[in-house]
């Protein structure tokens, strides 16, 4: 039995990793969760996993799980938003930390749980892109795994078992492009929020889909996969994939592409990063082959999508500039998602953004936390 | 230094051998090669690699090395035929046997080379078509590595590195399809030898081109795969890829696919196989994915191709049926490129020769052997 804790228990992520230990009984102890507002999904959880820790993070919430506790006699502590993911990240009985909660809220529970030597599930893609530096320096410290369950890192981490990082010439960066790949500007002016949630491969929540069909999500997962991966950022090379079979792959020195294929359900990610380095029987559909028909492969569109563009020049310029960008991002998905701002203006705001602040200042949480807020503040001033 | 014994070192896959010590030079000392008739390039051989050992196996090309040795005053030992082979096969010097030579003819300095602990970079697909389970017995018991050199199962290797041999699902065995893939059995009627040569996507020997245009080429990797990598044939999985960009793979049982991707060069497998488990630096053409345009996969037609599907029931039935399979594919194929048969009589001849042979005997090397002959010699008998 290995005991797990999940950041992030009720977003998309944490209902299929839920799927992967419903899946896998007998060998997963589901010791602690946290979310945010969603108690119905929470007691759902309760009722089936009989966690110890429960972390909500909204006040209502919150109040409603402590009547159920309560009603209920159920043995469980209930803790309260970032202290008490920070805190059940941290339990001596956790092994590995899922973390699958999205944004920059991410960061610190996957710090403590690094220092508390927890083997940590990344899905929280903007933990590794604000402070990728300290966060495998810190794991590299303590001695932890950091498992990519990303289905693109994941991919690329399977890649690699059996080789050398040294050995790496590229990292091959697989891109569905998106529900408006092949479109040029002038034909996403007036995009709406309903448009650009529908992917065309991948079940998603709301923020990654939109990431998605801007391409910022691709950016994400480059400096993601720098970090991961300990490349730089010209071995990152970003390939469209409409299909979206091949999930990524690495390009040796000797010229030889190992890629990973699979269908796209995130619950093989998931599996893959809880049971590593072992596989255990399938979850996911199978690839058929002789149903597959045809597989494209052609180079992003970066000047209509510049949030690609704008993602590597963040990661090249380094320090705080990725912070600068994805606290922005954050900011401005969420004020596109709302109709305060248009779906091209995402990056324009970036960009903006990218210019008007001081990234050149010591990479520390500290800073990074302080200057996520101020961008974040200065958006919805300008903007809401 | 790594010392090299190549059997087989004019044919195609020997020449590109060749081409890999002239890049890594320093890392290779060529102690030794055989060669059947090719003095010309045996002479360029030694004058470029300097090896200690020549094998000739035709006897006026050994008479001319011969005298070229002792006119220029060489140090080298020269020696005769399938003797010859299993001796150089077989010196203590040497670390790594290279049998690249095509046919039958490479069985006995394999299982030599094996008993005497050489690790095998193995090129020479007859050998495990036809006594898969005595060479992979011999390697494990002389803790031997057999390191595959044919790109589909270099393509298997690689994709299983770092992976469980019991936690592979299925073997996904790329095929090109050929010079006639799409084609009807009424159109394969009066097919020429220089038609059926013509491959598609790689640049090989004559035997290995029709092979592929049979699908027979195929059929012996099926096999070839089951001894290598100790699964079912149920578990092997032949798929058409016209593209020949991705070399093969493996389905593991959580459904992940992992597979090889590259250009068609054989230089690539050679190399991994002689540096295992080390990559060293680039001598094929990258894969360019923005221009690679798209890659296509299908079933392969069994009932015109019956050659596939012959070589899979030869492979279930087993013991001396794959040896049958074999010699009769030799003996068509070599009948077949002096025009004394018809392009479809190969798959009818090697099922009549099926039918007619007694499989149901012990697996020794000394019944292989003869049944081998036996087979030939009734071949060349009713049909030259």
């Amino acid at each position: 039995m290995k005991n797990i804790c999940i950041i992030g228990a009720t977003g998309s992520v944490g209902t299929q990793t839920m799927d992967v230990l419903r899946r896998e009984k007998g060998k997963f102890n589901l010791i602690a969760i946290s979310a945010n507002s969603n108690y119905n999904k929470v007691i759902e959880i309760i009722e089936e996993f009989n966690p110890k820790y429960v972390v909500m993070s909204e006040k209502n919430a919150f109040n409603i799980i402590e009547d159920y506790i309560v009603s209920n006699n159920k043995k469980i502590t209930l803790l309260y938003g970032i202290e008490g993911m920070e805190k059940i990240a941290q339990l001596d009985e956790v092994e590995i930390v899922v973390t699958s909660v999205v944004g920059m809220i991410g960061l610190t529970p996957t710090m403590k749980a690094i220092e508390a030597k927890k083997d940590i599930a990344l899905a929280n893609k903007e933990t590794l892109v604000v402070a990728g530096e300290l966060v495998m320096e810190a794991a590299k410290k303590n001695g932890v795994k950091i498992l990519p369950v990303d289905s693109e890192h994941s991919a690329i981490f399977q890649s690699i078992q059996g080789n050398q990082l040294k050995s790496i010439k590229n990292i091959i960066l697989t891109a569905s492009g998106g529900p408006f790949r092949g479109k040029k500007i002038n034909e996403l002016t007036g995009i709406t929020p309903n448009e650009a949630l529908k992917h065309p491969n991948w079940s998603m929540g709301k923020k990654i889909s939109i990431d998605s069909a801007t391409l910022m999500n691709k950016g994400l997962e480059v400096i993601e996969a720098k970090w991961l991966f300990d490349v730089d950022y010209n071995q990152v090379k970003v390939v469209v994939h409409p299909q979206s079979v091949v999930h990524s792959g690495v390009e040796y020195v000797d010229g030889s592409v190992i890629a990973q294929m699979g269908t796209p359900d995130m619950r093989l990610p998931i599996q893959y990063a809880l049971n590593y380095p072992n596989r255990e029987d399938q979850i996911a559909e199978s690839l058929d082959f002789y149903k597959m028909g045809q597989l494209n492969f052609e180079e992003p569109d970066i000047e209509t999508f510049k949030c690609l563009k704008l993602a590597f020049k963040a990661g090249e310029i380094g320090k705080l500039m990725p912070t600068i960008l994805n606290g922005a991002n954050e900011a401005c998905v969420d004020l596109f998602l709302n109709k305060s701002i248009g779906f091209l203006q995402i990056g324009d705001i970036i960009e903006e953004a990218m210019n008007r602040f001081d990234y050149d200042q010591e990479l520390t949480l500290e800073n990074i936390i302080r200057l996520d807020k101020e961008v974040r503040d200065y958006i919805y001033k300008s903007y809401k």
